[in-house]
């Protein structure tokens, strides 16, 4: 017998990583577009936000301008997000049967504010299992690059918000606490090279959705 | 030999407790000012707030026209406030060798998250635990009286904020989760009856702070 994860619901939860710069918004996007072509019942969320509640902590977090933060009065406002999130868009879209597909969530935690910022994982894990209670993503997709790429791709954007205001070997902590992370949990990551052309980068994607949809 | 609290530090943590419309706040300006007669350097805080921060948080929290906030998120809104509380202001004036007298602290989150809105023990010990790792106040006055006395009172000074629209069996947990506090950890609790007159009251404050302090 195959032990099933608990706690278990109709729907298909798929988290997308990666360190700044590699392209992650713009895959949301296009994967929520191929969603909505296929008329496949979604929601399009994002961390730290979703919410009205998670948005305004995001502007508390994210603001350059905005009050000083302890690394650890992030990594709270981070998960109190998260439960609201969880409990307000998440499980239900789940529990409705939905595909919920969800810019970061809790490894991106792990890499920031666990590898990033040196919080320990014990405090990670704790606020984990207290906030989600089990429940996992089906399915993360890691965008991976080289740092520097990534930074690179970044300052074209414009102004850097708060966490991209970090020096560069903060972000390397990062993408290999990710990596660390991929390995862990092989039966739910799948890693995609973010080097490639952003079509290229999307079919793979879409490809790998469609199957675990069963849209073959 | 008497087993030391640790992290041990140089100064004198006081919290104030009570639920809402026992006179916690009027109390709070009375010792300050017989701290401040006394020329004992002190620093005067509450929670949620005492921070920038806190005081977004704080205003996310109570604001009645704020955002949807889950009872998880709130109790970690309110820890993450007393992270920074702690990082910014606590521990820093505890160092210094000063008197921290604080409005609220961790025993409101056991009794207004964990009794009132029905959040575990659990829960609340593992954040503690995190949040504070062993520090605890030295002394808490628990100002104490029937609910409905309290709540006649609260009434009097004009608009409720979000938790004080609650209703009055809310609070009767509230009380009795204090209570039982005071009665599980009366080597830091003094439990007084607010009931009386605030002079009266400030006395007894006074009295029982002086002999702490060693200014007799």
């Amino acid at each position: 017998m195959i032990p099933e994860k608990t706690p278990r619901h109709p729907g298909f939860f798929v988290t997308v990583e990666g360190v700044d710069g590699v392209g992650k918004s713009t895959q949301v996007d296009l994967l929520c577009a191929w969603l909505e072509a296929q008329g496949i019942a979604f929601v399009c969320t994002r961390e730290p936000g979703g919410t009205s509640l998670g948005e305004a902590i995001r502007e508390l977090l994210l603001c350059p301008s905005g009050p000083p933060v302890a690394d650890l009065a992030e990594l709270l406002l981070i998960f109190a997000a998260r439960a609201q999130h969880l409990e307000q868009v998440i499980k239900p879209a789940l529990t409705a049967g939905k595909v919920v597909l969800c810019d970061r969530f809790t490894d991106a935690s792990f890499a920031y504010q666990g590898a990033g910022r040196g919080l320990s994982q014990t405090a990670l894990c704790t606020l984990e299992s207290l906030v989600q209670a089990g429940l996992q993503p089906d399915l993360t997709f890691l965008l991976d690059m080289p740092v520097t790429d990534g930074l690179a791709r970044l300052a074209k954007t414009g102004d850097p918000d708060r966490l991209e205001q970090l020096p560069s070997d903060f972000f390397a902590r990062v993408r290999q606490m990710y990596l660390t992370r991929a390995r862990e949990y092989p039966e739910r990551f799948v890693m995609v090279d973010a080097c490639h052309q952003v079509n290229a980068v999307r079919d793979q994607l879409v490809g790998i959705l469609r199957g675990r949809l069963g849209r073959e």
